[in-house]
């Protein structure tokens, strides 16, 4: 097929929202923690996103995209520094959009993925540990799933579907968060005293803005503009929003008092969650999907952090890990061919069979997810460790490992500036 | 006509534009407001826009946009959860765009509507009361006139026209300001003491997001790419820039000091008045209509705030209402068929009745936007009380209406830090 | 050719990301500089962005994209006001897009380009001052300079290629930078101390809202959907992410410390490097320039900061200057017709003369953007003087010259509001 303009278009910015999430979940998690963590998440961010880049078009791309002559279970060397990539001409997984295009939409899915589990391991990993975890857990863990499933190996050969990755994306990570948050061990003092945002504001700032980058997360998925692209939107936003009232609504009757920061969670478990479906149901069904996502991921965080007492600072494994399996599972129930020709039917339209298969793929997700993080989690804490010293997590990691401070106070400078004035 | 991929990726993203315009507006009245107000302007607005998303869903757009078999005044249930609304075929109002996404379009402008009034009720309205506030604004007055004018209602049968929104919205807003601030009342100590902004950067950030919102908001009413849309984004840019200019003017003028607040508040008030007629006007004129948007919404702050002590907080009645008029009847004297050859001719181009049909559109919408604004206030005032008490003004709606704190001092967990290490 | 819907609806997109980078510049400066000076930068960038919007539809337009009748020197009068742009048709370096639409793309470069230059010039230039400077060198460099490229003029005749403004923009603000810097002087208590982050959460923001804008800046000069834009995507991206992993490598080398400013900065300069050539290299070229550029542009730094004790506050003659001119030179040695039938071919492409030709228009911006900067900013310091008092510089521009605070302390509040209480 030639190159569309209109499709071409709707993927040059889908892939760009994309990017914007990455930068926002920084925020958001940012100002979620302490501030004396906050240069150290911006730069697991950034730094990440620059790596992962170059990861992805050295050889990342084609491990996962290229032509596979494994049976199914990665891709060859074909593409490496994405070399016979086509920018005037398609791929058979996006046949109206440039090669190149799709190489770099997807290059932002290998980016923003490790990086999901910034929120888990924050305030307490070092540097040095994270840059080599995020490399480790692309190669063994998101390379191989996203091919299985969408680069043409054997779990999407056997049936899964994830439109936009509930699956290789939010059910690996939030298994994953599980296991590292074990590895890791619990922040000190853990406990109500240190879960106080230090900056609303930017919080709500980054969710706003990965509420924003999530249409073309999900609808930049469907790889085209049209029908498909403009259901997944609206069937992204309601399932974001009837999650949100629900946090809110439960936070609400368990505190008394309505919390910005539920109102913010919940949405981004209803995004995280609709994710896999998105591109498959009616907006009547995320409507009830995006219930089941809401309560299920706000009683996991109840679960996970105040019964088992497991410090996975953020909550990745409930908000993204419980709402991805959620929303993994209802395309078994929810799905219609007559809304996506090129998807499945669940079991409201006939289809018994489908769920089963979904369970599959997010039992792999799960067990490769969780398993491989805690192996080089463990590794890495035997060949470097893992955690900062008490000090540097008591003084913050952002002076104690990058010597810069989120926040300078004038002050400091108007001392600095009089004793200069002094000695002269 | 078929789906055109083109025009459907320039809504899809335009959607999205309009999406982030409801953080950035918070962002723009949170910066602009005290500190201990920071949390209830986000959560207004976040859980607002969860909750009117969800109305639109169930009923809102239906009551708006479905047929009409009542001559007029609303629409029919056979949209309700959207059921029959196609996702692979257009709608009517936008017949190259799946129906799905027009209507995701329209509820974006169905969140943000309501939403503006914020910036007149912010720092003492209850949050209880803020909800059955923008329920009953939406049901009372936003989906009537939406229908009137753009939902094959009476209004629009007139020959009543409103690009994006400067009747529906900006007229019924900004008469509703004035309406909701005189039931409210004003802020305790009201006077220039409580207007310091608190944080300017914040603002800066939320005006910037608005003018790039706005593109979309503008522009995507054109539901289609091409040259009105073109057209649009400039008419829209330089009503924006020449509004801001003359308010940095003016108020370097009164005050002897260049202001960044007057630019930011100048170009959101050339924004909202160019609304209604930036599909239909030449960018000639938009600059001659942005000049006296500029002249009329800056005095109209002086007049309503320092003059007449209605605390509309952030001069929702003027930056909006008044702006908004301008806009609507300028249509009147400047549109243009060669411009837009499904819009009016004014004035100008020979048509001296448009001005005249505008002036009734107008007045509808100020009289349903002050009168049904005042009495859902005065209703709800009567029911359940809408102000907070004294006490909870005093120390702010963030720890008195939600428990949450916008910034968390890093001193408060360090003291806290050391009573754990002390008491272990 | 008639209107593409797809080609119109990307540059919708793109030309709504440049605005966003406007502020996105202002808040990257800003968080990087002291917090006395916030205000002081976001006005800068706010009334600049008003003020050359309407500079550019009352004659600017005109003077850089109309006929020319001087062979190759300026354009004429035809467009003033945007007179005879069409809104429905083309214009002949847009062939598929409303000519209207064009111009408002074109608009925002205009007003981009002399504001990087408020990042050498901040923290003591007086505001009045500063509009004039920007008046000034639009007409005198940019309008010139861009005509003889872009417009029509004779360096584009002669065969010289920018494809998204390396030479046009980068060059000449990065030399111009030099010299005002020069002009100026340093700033009071100038070293490490004055050198400190405010606020690295909006610096941070910032350069991620840079980065995504850039995509439409740089992608966007395709001035059309389809293969050249995706290639110039991925392009771009790449280079940011080379550039930011090399200045994090070689600052951790010197300090000790990986830096997240460093990251920022490097990313910027990667972006600014690629943007000549992002639109005639492949993404493997793209992977080696963009290496050149981070070696050079953190040399850079340490030269004229370190070394030469040349006062260019946030390094704009490196960060834009040295990165766009390796970038507009890399065009003589990576471009490929293959790429773009459009463009040239490089040295590697058997073309042996685009090296020389792009050393020109190279050495041609440079000499104007220097020579012209420094006239217009001696012959302003005659006139009226460019620099604040020492008193000004000392308590901050945000008070000294626009009475504004960018934060606000609650506790004056309290303060001033007990006092209230008690006079009452």
């Amino acid at each position: 097929m030639p190159i569309d303009t209109g499709d071409t278009a709707w993927i040059l910015v889908a892939g760009s929202l994309v990017l914007l999430m990455i930068p926002a979940l920084g925020l958001f998690e940012a100002g979620l923690l302490r501030r004396k963590n906050t240069v150290s998440i911006f730069m697991q961010i950034f730094f990440g996103l620059a790596l992962l880049s170059v990861m992805w078009f050295v050889f990342g791309f084609s491990l996962v995209f290229g032509p596979d002559e494994t049976g199914g279970l990665a891709g060859n060397l074909d593409y490496v520094f994405l070399k016979n990539v086509p920018w005037d001409d398609s791929l058979p997984y996006a046949p109206t959009i440039p090669g190149v295009l799709f190489a770099k939409f997807q290059l932002m899915f290998a980016c923003i993925t490790p990086l999901l589990l910034t929120g888990v391991i924050a305030e307490r990993m070092k540097f040095s540990a994270f840059i080599l975890f995020i490399v480790a857990w692309s190669i063994l863990i998101y390379y191989p799933l996203t091919h299985w499933v969408w680069g043409g190996g054997w779990l999407g050969a056997l049936g899964v579907f994830d439109f936009a990755g509930g699956i290789v994306i939010h059910t690996s990570v939030g298994m994953g968060a599980l296991a590292a948050a074990m590895v890791l061990g619990k922040r000190r003092n853990y406990g109500p005293a240190i879960m106080v945002p230090h900056s609303i504001p930017i919080a709500v700032l980054g969710s706003s803005l990965l509420w924003l980058g999530w249409f073309g997360f999900n609808a930049g998925s469907a790889l085209a503009s049209g029908g498909v692209a403009g259901n997944t939107v609206i069937v992204t936003h309601m399932a974001s929003s009837v999650s949100a009232l629900i946090w809110v609504g439960l936070s609400w009757m368990r505190t008394g008092k309505p919390s910005v920061v539920a109102a913010i969670n919940g949405a981004i478990a209803g995004l995280a969650g609709i994710t896999p479906a998105s591109g498959y149901v009616s907006v009547e069904h995320s409507f009830i999907i995006g219930i089941a996502i809401g309560l299920a991921s706000y009683c996991g965080v109840l679960l996970i952090k105040d019964r088992l007492k497991i410090d996975d600072a953020l909550d990745v494994s409930s908000v993204h890990g419980i709402a991805g399996i959620i929303g993994a599972l209802a395309i078994g129930i929810f799905a219609s061919s007559a809304i996506n020709p090129t998807g499945p039917d669940g079991l409201l339209f006939g289809n018994y069979e489908q769920i089963g298969i979904q369970a599959i793929g997010v039992g792999v997700a799960a067990a490769l997810g969780f398993g491989g993080t805690y192996a080089i989690m463990k590794v890495l804490n035997f060949l470097i460790g893992v955690r900062v010293s008490k000090e540097v997590e008591d003084i913050g990691l952002d002076i104690g490992e990058h010597a810069e401070q989120a926040y300078a106070d004038e002050e400091e400078f108007k001392i600095d500036e009089d004793l200069q004035k002094h000695s002269k």
